[in-house]
């Protein structure tokens, strides 16, 4: 990521964002975040489609409503999940304290939280920490809020992306923290966008769904979806563009730019995975519907079996056919054409000898790389990023919480 | 497994079997087995559910149809599955072999492979090695035969059961070799069984579909459902007793037997995976529909972070509380129990805090244990066998497969 991109979400003009300790983790470590708008504009958010959902995901849906937003907290080190009312009182206190000292209403205020499932929030320390963050906000303090939305990511994660859309130029600025072959229970994936656009909140909210489909959901570490994941995208106007609405070509320019901000963060999250040391892309194609297309992409992409091949740098295709053939979609394997880094190995369901797995295994030896699976059944495509499975992925994952 | 195990697959009246080296493994290892019966009998099939199958499978599914079966040959080292056309000849070839060497027709000749994927089978040396096979098959040869169909499983599986069935006693022989956390490509689950009782051939079918459901069928060692995956009963009548058919105490009696020999065949699968050093029983239970069930259960038992946290004794409660929440089930979160070797963990959704977690971490040190699940919402149940995911897991599934 470039250098501009370390202004993150404070990139576009009207944002101001800050990081603290506020005593969750050890001493030091940043554990919260907050991001403020200059003025109140529409938000979209898009959340975890996991039935036990954590507090913050269920206050946040409820304010999602008024379709209003200007400020998010965010903490790292607990998740508050399956904490019951307490949990769900707890995120309505520090959403309140946040909404008191800035003087804005309740429902303009988004929460998230990321940790340890099943132990009560510290809400205590959040709620005496959010002065000192609300007189620290700055439009500096992007990348000091990415670090403290971290749990066990190496890097904090930011991006800028610019276009001139609707006559003026538009910025979105954005910052995420990744999800699984993390530290146990903390398999959470947090993303945040801010944006200067002018924008209809049902256009934002369309927009945003596009561009996660597009990225956040194109990414599999380990197959787990988290009970706390959100992604949400603030707007502000201060751009001072002809407002984007739905259907328009400055509308497509928008997801487009908003799509090109949540690739590389979906990317980096990825990458970033603690065991990572491959990150593959899995390209379905010739499926009957985009549903089958992503069945298939998806069962390949959290086989254990491939992912530990991809690890072992064994250019085992067999377990690519056999991923395909499980994933509960109808095909005729005699039209099935697999190929690894643009080396066709499979043709019409079988295997093209040992001249070309000797090509193919020089594939398996790079770090990025692509599967390509044509299908033969029909126009849908879909795609996946996965990662390997590593000996790190099982030690970090098998550690003690404590 | 007890001494009387031992004799497995000719443990009933009437069966006899060997193993010998074909040439497939390296030399010495038994690479090829064999199963005749003194007479041919109706004969029930459950094969894998994957897309892409192996061509014994399709071999054994078309002679079936027939339903008359008297010689199953199953080798090892090569799965005969990606193969194509010159699979399917293949596969052919060796089952009229040994249709002509023991003068019968070849529909009742079953076959089975498994091994590596997309490697031609090395027909010639099966061929060749079939006299001395059928030579050599004899009432004692269970055991040699069990040892044959191994891939790297460490240990042969066999059992005996027996009961008085429609006044006589019957008898069920089976032997298994794994599936998953076995060498590369390799993952493939067999399953053979045999018996003296008299029984119809839709009875027999019915019984086995029941047996597999509760046994082979309930057990996850990493969630790939393989090319190969076949599971034979073969039925001589020698038992003498009056046939068995659907709908009486009898077909339940015997459907309990069968189920009995199945199940600790399942289990040893499980606890043989290399790299195995848990096995843990979840158990779902006040589902709305049998299918709900099995979908939680599923959910968790393939969750790899479920699975390290097994392998790491982490007593991390939320994860199977997140694993049960993706597993796209309509459910209230408020509603759900969970409990881990009988102590209660989670009630109404909300963890019970330090003394139950200090509790179950001692259940986490188990070698076996059941996690318990009760979901509120109806009367339906299931259960799975897992595993948990460790180092060795990873290193066995990395490994070159030369």
């Amino acid at each position: 990521m470039s250098q501009n991109d370390s202004r993150g979400i404070t990139a576009p003009l009207g944002f101001r964002a800050a990081g603290l300790h506020c005593g969750i983790k050890k001493a030091g470590v940043l554990d919260l975040a907050l991001v403020v708008s200059d003025r109140s504009g529409p938000i979209g958010g898009v959340f975890t489609t996991n039935r036990v959902i954590a507090a913050p995901v269920a206050l946040d849906r409820l304010h999602l409503r008024h379709g209003v937003g200007r400020a998010i907290l965010i903490n790292s080190g607990n998740a508050n999940a399956c904490t019951g009312r307490p949990g769900m009182a707890a995120a309505q206190r520090t959403a309140a304290v946040v909404a008191r000292t800035l003087g804005i209403p309740i429902h303009e205020v988004f929460i998230g939280s990321t940790g340890v499932i099943g132990r009560p929030l510290p809400v205590d320390r959040i709620i005496k920490a959010v002065p000192a963050l609300v007189e620290r906000v700055s439009s500096l303090g992007g990348l000091s809020a990415a670090r403290a939305i971290l749990t066990t990511d190496l890097k904090p994660k930011a991006i800028a992306r610019r276009a001139r859309i609707n006559g003026r130029m538009v910025i979105i600025g954005g910052m995420a923290k990744g999800s699984g072959m993390i530290h146990p229970a903390m398999a959470t994936m947090l993303g945040y966008l801010t944006t200067d656009a002018a924008i209809t909140r049902t256009a934002l909210q369309r927009a945003l769904t596009q561009a996660v489909d597009d990225s956040f959901n194109c990414i599999s570490v380990d197959g787990d979806t988290s009970t706390n994941d959100t992604v949400l995208c603030l707007a502000n106007g201060l751009a001072g563009n002809r407002p984007i609405t739905e259907g328009t070509s400055a509308f497509r320019q928008f997801v487009r730019l908003l799509t090109e901000a949540c690739q590389p963060l979906a990317l980096a999250i990825c990458r970033d995975g603690e065991g990572v040391t491959k990150v593959v892309k899995i390209e379905v194609e010739g499926a009957g519907t985009t549903l089958q297309a992503r069945q298939v992409a998806n069962t390949i992409g959290t086989s254990n079996l491939v992912k530990t091949a991809l690890f072992g740098e064994d250019a085992n295709w067999g377990r690519v056919m056999a991923a395909i053939g499980r994933a509960g979609v109808t095909m005729d394997p005699a039209k099935i054409h697999v190929s690894f880094g643009g080396v066709p190995m499979v043709r019409n369901g079988v295997g093209l000898g040992p001249a070309a797995e000797r090509r193919i295994a020089k594939v398996f030896h790079r770090k990025e790389f692509t599967i390509q699976v044509k299908l033969g059944q029909g126009r849908h495509r879909s795609h996946l990023w996965t990662t390997d499975l590593s000996y790190d992925y099982v030690r970090i994952n098998a550690s003690y919480r404590s």
